[in-house]
């Protein structure tokens, strides 16, 4: 690989400090040493005494000010800004935050509190050692192999690795985990005999204050150890994890934790011994929590081999019901992660009814950064406003607490990064990373806000550029939803690789993922009155909302009903009108972003228009097959003629 | 691989010869060889002279009988039967039909004449030598691994090899290709640096009477040569070709020929040269003529980048078009080899007009005995009957030659055979490569009867075990047919896989295959009078009994019309009414094959009986979920209720 784009951190964003005085507290914090040696990378003149006039100065906060370990303040008088910080990783992100208000000439004249609104905020790689046979080196990914793994095993030069962390921590990024949640026989043994993986990663990643995390087998006792059973109620298994993540820990000490799939799609987990989730994830916590670190339980847990004729099964309660009868049960160091859906990751989904549920549990949020079900990186899909509007929901209605405040075990998401040029491999696509670290710092930000800030730091100050790549993204999200899925439908991919569009790709399947699509209508009956009963779990308002055709948000309608195509929107189009207008206009709308970046050629490097260029003409040719395949097969099934006229094959 | 099915073969097959004395003809043709160390292996007592009054004798014919030399006489006289060949290839196939007689009790007291129908009866493998990632080793292969290739190379152990090779001479096969006809990088240098391997595998075959094919590369002068083209009019061309051939025919004097994939599927052919088919195969067939050998060239070219919106083109007619106005201009040793079928083997399909059309072509027909379309060698489905029909159909009407009189060029097939304990995978596929095998000598064996054969070589006279295999395979295609692919409709198959029910699966993809189901109807239409027009490729009377839907077959209705749910069929059922019967009976069939099966225990030796009933249990599984999926589709879409209130989901 020769050519490395520098995402939001090119020369030019570090410029603005070039030639500055900057001063930074002594202390001997290695967070601290970060900052100085970011200060003389930038051209700053490090002043250790006495504190400069002007420039930068870096120094703890007054205990009175409260500031957490991350939180800083900033403030400027005259020509000195000033970052008081409450830790040492406040006084990174405060350096960061700093480069990001320079480049924007943005000045706190009235001092500003920075703190984040988690205290984990997580990237989850899907990154396998040994590449699979199906998935490749990076489960869901698309930015090329692995940046941490080749030919089977570390990368010997980890340079790379350590740009990586860099930028991740300049947006707030604390942890990363290492390996894919599904855990092949080959990266379990990072557990054991290759434990020294994770130490060389955990070393590279420190300096910038993110700590390392490792997907386990929950069967690890029986596939790596002398036992005979994994079940977490057996002492045995109890020390084996213990000795396991003392190891880990001794060679590790910020070692952040473990993340677990277990009795989810195939992965071993405590069903097999009759034990519940939460007797699984306590035995781990407890194993854990000496060393200060947890374990991060996912909800995604659900039959994957379910018949398709059983309408009684929704696989849409599964998470709710296996785990909210456990609230109260976990310890304090468990994080019960969940999908911001009861499905996984489409472009539409109601939020997740178990976040609101278990009150007496820490539940992360889960995002997916890589584009699985939007787009795969080859489509521009700037998925900021939809994490917002999940951040926002509020489940139990508009003057209570929204979701972001709800959620107590952090931010994760899946990592969109690979081994390619641009990291990410559409150029467009590092906007989402950007936007998904500083959501998980502050989810109240305004993501159209974020991507002008991500835009300046990437792209500099033409204001055409700025323009043009701000309408391109900004309602990009929406305009994939429009050509893609209608109504909050879902799952109308090809199967396996979940780009394209098939429209029963998944009807007849046993993942759980249907549409019920026949001559008559179209969606899936989740009332407790006449359906599955999945509209009951949410809380009121939103139970009753969603239960009643009347008022449900259009965009989830067939989420959670079954209607006729002629049935009217709120919009006061008809079902069928509406598939056939928002799929005739997102085609139309995603040639205009080709034309849209067309037009920035010459503005933009050609080193990122071109291979930006060439993804667009390809989304331009996806969205037309979407467009066409979708309308033609309602068209076929419904017999409805286009009120317009136009063109349905 | 300990264990080895002997196939139709076992020692229990040989014993009949056990004692008894044979004369083999003085002659040091090996073929003749073969013979008498077949003799020994039986166990007979081979006398040189004077030739003994009773056991077997073979000897050469009269010219005066007129007997070419694969030809044979059989008679018996008192306690000797005699074995009268025109060339020592007759003695060695004369031998085999002995044996076939004595297991079953005939004798020939009138001499009873054996010529095969074609010269050229050939198996194509579609092995590879490096494995394909997405095919793996055998394309289409549903038997384990190659036979010929293990690690990247020619196998060390040829031995099995040599025991296929006595089986397929004991069914008059008389050719193999020993390569796929996707032909990738590493296969290509079979012709160039790995030509050793094919002479080996020549050495093994040579002496049961089989000569080695190999599928080339089109584009090889510019894959491995040293030329910057491979235009079949380019004299360096010819010339590269024409040494490769020497090299190749100078050690493998028997050389049999290559087989080409051109502009076909992605594979180089002379298009790129702006040439047509018969550019390209002339310029192989002079490189070969003078060696004896000849090149057959695949008529299997169409667009497979169709647009699914674009109903004017007709992937059914791309052979016809392509290759009928060439007719005439193919040389002596060109053969043109075409499928069955116009589409691409499936379960039923009418027969390619290709055939009829070319008069002044040496044409040979392609059969699968691999099971792509037809269950995988994971369902029991006897094809025989297919390929009967196929032979048997009369294209100029019911007076005139049968399909197997037009074809001058040989018969081949898509072999089945892997590295598994049965060959065949499922242990009754054994019986398509018995009956392709004894078809291809004779057309007109009826394929009930061969099935007789064949269970009768391969499993004894338990009359209870014959009774119930035949009874479970006789009908087997037809139970097949009518559970998977209603009325000719086809492609109904997951992609990629081709395994399993997706009645969309193919229905907007590239590869020119739909149905066109709405809510009102189905079928393609393919008349001259509204359609694509492909029903005039055929001459009279079946270009009009295909135009009309009053004369046309119900088995291909829907391969040539597009018609209403409630279409009337000569059967008095309507279309809708059809499929629900044929997938309720079908499903239902299948179960009770499996039960037939069952009742076989201990009759059957456990070593077969066990892993042909995990196959029933499979077959059962998969005919009830294409039950289902086709019924549920197709009541979703039209409406219409099952006349007899049967459970459609």
């Amino acid at each position: 690989m020769t050519f490395e784009h520098p995402m939001w951190l090119p020369d030019r964003a570090l410029s603005f400090l070039t030639g500055l005085p900057v001063h930074v507290a002594a202390g001997d914090e290695p967070l601290l040493d970060t900052v100085r040696r970011e200060a003389e990378r930038a051209g700053a003149v490090l002043v250790d005494d006495p504190i400069p006039a002007g420039g930068l100065t870096v120094v703890p906060a007054d205990a009175a000010a409260g500031l957490g370990p991350e939180g800083f303040e900033l403030s400027s008088a005259g020509e000195r800004t000033t970052v008081s910080y409450g830790g040492a990783h406040g006084a990174l992100y405060g350096w960061f935050q700093v480069l990001r208000d320079l480049a924007r000439g943005v000045r706190h004249d009235a001092p500003a509190r920075f703190e984040p609104a988690q205290r984990l905020r997580v990237l989850d790689h899907w990154d396998n050692i040994a590449v699979h046979p199906v998935m490749g080196q990076v489960e869901r990914g698309y930015s090329g192999g692995s940046i941490f793994y080749a030919d089977g095993a570390l990368r010997d030069d980890l340079s790379r690795v350590e740009r990586y962390a860099r930028l991740l921590a300049s947006i707030g990024i604390n942890a990363v985990t290492v390996n894919n949640v599904n855990v092949g026989r080959r990266e379990a043994r990072l557990l054991s005999d290759d434990l020294g993986t994770v130490e060389r990663l955990a070393a590279v990643f420190r300096p910038w204050g993110i700590r390392v995390h490792l997907s386990i087998d929950f069967a690890a006792p029986l596939n790596l150890g002398d036992l005979d059973t994994s079940d977490p109620l057996d002492g045995r298994v109890a020390q084996w994890w213990a000795d396991a993540t003392t190891r880990v820990c001794t060679r590790i000490p910020d070692f952040g934790g473990y993340l677990v799939k277990a009795d989810s799609e195939g992965q071993p987990g405590p069903h097999a011994y009759g034990r519940d989730h939460a007797d699984g994830a306590n035995m781990l916590a407890r194993a854990l929590a000496p060393h200060g670190a947890v374990v991060r339980w996912r909800a995604f847990v659900y039959n994957h081999r379910q018949d398709w004729r059983d309408r009684s099964t929704d696989r849409a309660r599964a998470a709710y019901d296996t785990f909210v009868p456990l609230d109260g049960r976990f310890d304090d160091n468990v994080v019960l992660q969940v999908k911001y859906g009861p499905l996984d990751f489409q472009t539409r989904e109601p939020l997740s009814p178990v976040i609101p549920a278990m009150a007496q549990t820490n539940v992360a949020l889960e995002l997916q950064v890589t584009q699985e079900y939007t787009g795969q990186q080859r489509h521009a899909v700037y998925l900021a406003p939809q994490w917002s509007e999940i951040l926002g929901f509020r489940p139990f209605g508009e003057d209570r607490p929204a979701l972001a405040e709800l959620v107590r075990g952090g931010i994760a998401a899946v990592a969109n990064v690979g081994d390619d040029g641009f990291w990410t491999g559409h150029p467009l696509a590092q906007a989402n990373l950007y936007g998904y670290g500083r959501l998980a710092w502050d989810p109240t930000l305004d993501p159209s806000a974020l991507l002008d800030e991500w835009i300046a730091l990437t792209f500099g100050d033409d204001a055409a550029v700025a323009a043009g790549i701000h309408a391109i993204l900004d309602d990009s999200w929406r305009t994939y939803e429009s050509y893609t899925a209608p109504l909050g439908v879902g799952f109308m991919v090809t199967p396996g690789s979940h780009y394209g569009p098939a429209v029963d790709g998944y009807e007849y399947s046993p993942w759980g993922t249907y549409h019920f699509a026949d001559r008559d209508g179209i969606g899936v009956d989740r009332t407790v009155a006449t359906g599955t009963g999945y509209a009951g779990q949410y809380p009121e308002p939103w139970a009753s909302r969603f239960e009643s055709v009347d008022t449900v948000p259009d965009e989830v309608l067939l989420f959670f009903h079954h209607v006729p195509y002629t049935h009217r929107l709120h919009s006061g189009r008809t079902v069928i009108q509406h598939i056939y207008d928002t799929h005739f206009a997102g085609a139309a709308r995603a040639a205009g972003m080709a034309a849209e970046w067309d037009a920035l050629r010459g503005r933009v490097d050609d080193d990122v228009w071109m291979p930006a260029a060439e993804r667009f003409a390809e989304q331009v040719r996806s969205a037309t097959e979407w467009r066409d395949q979708v309308n033609t097969y309602f068209w076929r099934t419904s017999g409805i003629a286009d009120e317009r006229g136009r063109t349905i094959y």
